[in-house]
């Protein structure tokens, strides 16, 4: 059953096109063929200038294409082509849905490999200009995604975030409201500094400070990129001078 | 007080020299001076074809060069040139000690930039091949360092290791019999899956499988390089499959 190719699961990096790899480079210019999601910039997506481009338009957690659909065709293109490669928004490894496709293509005896990128808590970091970690601060960072649908894990979701330093929480972009509501469920402080960093590394990049209990009112302040929320003590200098400054929306020069 | 210069934070990305983003190779091609730790590896560095290079030598937490002296060394580049690098294993945001550099340098009125580059947990999960989240098992990752020193915080640090879903521990080569320790003292099962991960990304990558309780033991096999401890639910398939095949040593393909 095994095929002649191997499906490369790339991370992207997240948001601007000069944050891909030189490993991911050289994957994408040998490239048969590429799936990617739509988070993936078009620029990055030009590299792979010999390749056949598949949109499959998985975005912030939803599903466009259903994923066993997804698996089958990487499985059918590794049967055809040497160079398979699935291109994903930051790293394939985190909130990227990467295991599903691994265990179907290992399944089918399809070779994978799998190149790392810079995910977005790094980049939206790297944005905002504060580290995750700080001496005497904070020594741990959680990432999570909210999960506010309803039913009784409705609240779960939080659990983890109550006893990091700092939280790093992906697709964050909706619902503010129950997100918020949730951490405060889950112990944190609805006066805890937060920050929102939408288009992370891009152009149209946004950030706002605000608070665990002013998640809502500030989100409305977003547009509709993709979005993280970067929370904890590490924050506090950031999100205080903002308010002193009467301005709850910064962008770092 | 302002130099000419800006001071460029730049993450190397872990291990391999082709993991550096495309933006951090620009840059390095344009470096007049560059500051790097003992991690980054000497072909990355090599692309700093015009800069002098200078190591200040920190690894692994520890200390070899003081910190403020690093800090007054970039302060004093920017002072003398254009594009001076910081340069650092990983991401400079994760336990890189960015803070206290970013600190001191916009207090001394010298711009800084921070590119983002590939963390360990990333390049060891793409080593490893298994994702840090997966759906139906894992909704959260905690990154965390040990504190293995003596005094009475020394079980604390794993505090949020105990409600997280997966826990990836950076700095993990030494005193495993005090992480494991900490681990269990916070609630961690000693029968959880962990996979210790030295090298990840570079030829010498070692991959080796353990549970919680047997981290001593395990660690035996470990070298000298930089490691990182991966442990939850996520890993008990491949841990469960070593242990059956009678090997706690499994590389990936």
């Amino acid at each position: 059953m095994a095929g002649k190719g191997t499906v490369y699961l790339v991370g992207a990096g997240q948001g601007a096109p000069d944050l891909l790899t030189v490993r991911a480079v050289k994957i994408l210019e040998r490239a048969d063929v590429v799936f990617h999601d739509a988070l993936v910039h078009s620029e990055t997506l030009a590299l792979a200038s010999g390749a056949r481009i598949v949109a499959v338009g998985k975005r912030c957690g939803r599903l466009s294409t259903a994923q066993h659909f997804i698996n089958k065709q990487l499985a059918d293109a590794a049967q055809r082509f040497e160079v398979v490669v699935r291109f994903k928004g930051g790293d394939p490894m985190l909130f990227g849905r990467a295991q599903e496709e691994i265990d179907a293509l290992r399944q089918a005896g399809v070779r994978v490999e799998i190149v790392p990128g810079v995910s977005a808590a790094l980049s939206a970091s790297a944005e905002v200009g504060q580290s995750l970690t700080q001496r005497g601060v904070s020594r741990s960072v959680t990432l999570l995604t909210p999960w506010v649908g309803t039913g009784e894990a409705v609240h779960d979701w939080a659990q983890p975030a109550a006893s990091a330093d700092t939280i790093a929480l992906y697709m964050a972009s909706r619902q503010a409201s129950a997100i918020s509501e949730g951490l405060i469920a889950a112990g944190v402080w609805p006066s805890r500094p937060a920050v929102f960093v939408e288009n992370a590394s891009l152009p149209s990049r946004r950030i706002i400070t605000t608070r665990v209990g002013d998640l809502a009112e500030s989100a409305q302040q977003l547009g509709n990129g993709p979005t993280l929320l970067l929370l904890g003590s590490v924050y506090e200098s950031i999100v205080s001078t903002a308010q002193r400054n009467g301005t709850d929306q910064r962008i770092t020069a």
